[in-house]
């Protein structure tokens, strides 16, 4: 695991090293680049650009083919944080407020539009080094990729607006797979498929592995909410309840539970944040560790990077051994593994 | 006048029908893409897209050249000011609620980032059309407008920020150039330029009419704002005062006024909207009268527009007579004398 973080580590000095160069050195650099790069700048992990890295040199790519790309996927995933945080009225982003409690709701909302400007013109330069068919393939990319993630978003969003709560684990997964896995593991193996000239029968292995994993690592991710150490995982402990987000342990919970206290939590997740109390999200947390909705979800994250795992092991030999190759390998484990 | 509108109202026709095909017919739209389309189908003036067609055409340009871009710039449009309104807390947009009153912040906010998604392919798909190399111009003006209007707003936003009330009209025509008359008229016109072979020397002339004239627009704007008939306008009366916006007006009464009366304007401006009470807003409308600051912004506005006209009867001989060269060469006295 420490070579996994080790591999991360690396990355993530090169991407922002990349990051740097691509934000204008001009008068609004303190009023608006400085803020795009506050969350980049906190101890994130930087594991979309190492995913993406890592796809494309376990299949012969260079660092220098795919090194501005994965900065970008950084970037994007640093605005969506940005709005994500206002969307879900989260209070804390790598052990820090975020941006728009420093900041206000109308500066966070701009910086997050600016980072999305900011990442057209390196696509764009992208043609130089790829050629155009592979940098317009990229671009396409990354478009489906925010849709993606739009639309996942807004399907957790008209839950909460509609106050749906009999929602199956297939909702929830889709859900996940559409408003994080997309972006986090999809896109980035794609676009390494896509430099280095995958085949149609190798993206799709890369695609399965992605999908399989991303989902885990959400399902694992919400679960580092209610029981990760908060000065680890760098977000409000039982955040995820506070703001009434949609998580397997929850639709398992609202479904084991009796009908008197199906009702009571839902009283409970009808009301805002700030009209919640200490005691209703305790009694969430009590129900959810009573009918072992835990467990289950654990259990259904192991079950998904166990697949993953296994697929991978037996249908992508077209991946030479290499340092790189385990990365990728190894990050099925990991995501289920991970405290942080 | 009324050949004005025409014109404009037959380019809104064109744009709606081609932004309507941009918008996927999946699942999502009753919770994504039909709240794309709000603010379009109310009853906006399509200045931008029609700016663009017009430009196109008055250079020679085909239609299928250019209305694709003009929607995407519409497209735009429309994400900024479900963006703005939300950060300028607004409450009206053509004459209905904003949309984050109808769906809060957070579906708002989701929805603009999905539009931005959504420009892009478009934009990808004039490399068919118009060849490679002006598609990719046209990315990078796209690309350079959006950096444009996020600066301008980080601009406004800091000033807010930081209570500045010490600003000159050079400040204000420096936010306003990049906030809005950047997107407005400097984008629509320069793609038109790149679509149809423009030389640097008449780029250079369409960028300064659009300058002028788009600073001229904002100020007439704002002037609306305080002016205005609210039913023609489709904003809330007097709502910039109320949001406590920077304009042209607002800047020169307090630089007029005495000091005590200074004082109490920059304590009203400096509580946020909810505690400004009919009472407060009226004192600020009071000075901006009796200080003569609305005929000063409409001198200035005036001056602005009439320089324009000027330039462009005198530097733009390249552009043939013809109905879309009349269209541009009123542009000038049309964005100061409308009323909404």
């Amino acid at each position: 695991m420490s070579t996994l973080s080790e591999y991360m580590e690396e990355c993530r000095a090169l991407v922002i090293a990349e990051i740097e160069q691509f934000v204008p050195h001009n008068r609004y650099r303190p009023i608006l680049y400085d803020l795009m790069l506050e969350y980049p700048r906190r101890a994130g992990k930087a594991l979309r650009p190492s995913l993406c890295i890592a796809t494309c040199r376990a299949m012969g790519g260079r660092l220098q083919d795919v090194l501005r790309t994965a900065a970008v996927l950084e970037l994007f995933h640093n605005a969506f944080l940005i709005h994500d945080d206002i969307e879900d009225g989260s209070l804390m982003r790598r052990g820090l407020p975020t941006l728009h409690r420093d900041y206000g709701v109308s500066i966070a909302i701009n910086v997050g539009d600016g980072i999305f400007a900011l990442c057209l013109q390196p696509l764009l330069d992208n043609m130089e080094e790829l050629g155009i068919g592979k940098a317009l393939r990229i671009l396409e990319l990354i478009s489906r990729m925010v849709r993606e993630s739009v639309e996942g978003q807004a399907i957790e969003l008209d839950w909460i607006r509609h106050q749906r709560y009999d929602l199956r684990d297939r909702d929830y997964c889709l859900m996940a797979y559409k408003k994080t896995c997309w972006y986090t593991f999809v896109a980035p193996m794609l676009i390494s498929g896509t430099i280095v000239g995958a085949t149609p029968a190798q993206m799709a292995r890369l695609r399965k592995y992605a999908a399989y994993t991303g989902v885990a690592f959400q399902i694992q991710d919400d679960l580092l909410n209610l029981v990760g150490d908060e000065r680890h995982y760098g977000k409000e402990s039982c955040g995820d309840l506070w703001e009434g987000k949609y998580t397997l342990m929850l639709l398992h919970m609202l479904r084991q539970a009796a009908p008197h206290e199906r009702q009571r939590c839902v009283r409970i997740l009808q009301q805002p944040r700030e009209a919640k109390t200490e005691a209703d999200v305790g009694y969430l947390y009590h129900l959810i560790c009573r009918y072992g909705s835990i467990d289950y979800a654990r259990e259904v994250a192991r079950h998904l990077a166990c697949k993953a795992r296994h697929d991978f092991e037996k249908t992508t030999t077209f991946i030479e051994p290499s340092v790189h190759r385990d990365f990728l390998a190894a990050m099925a484990g990991h995501v289920i593994e991970r405290v942080h």
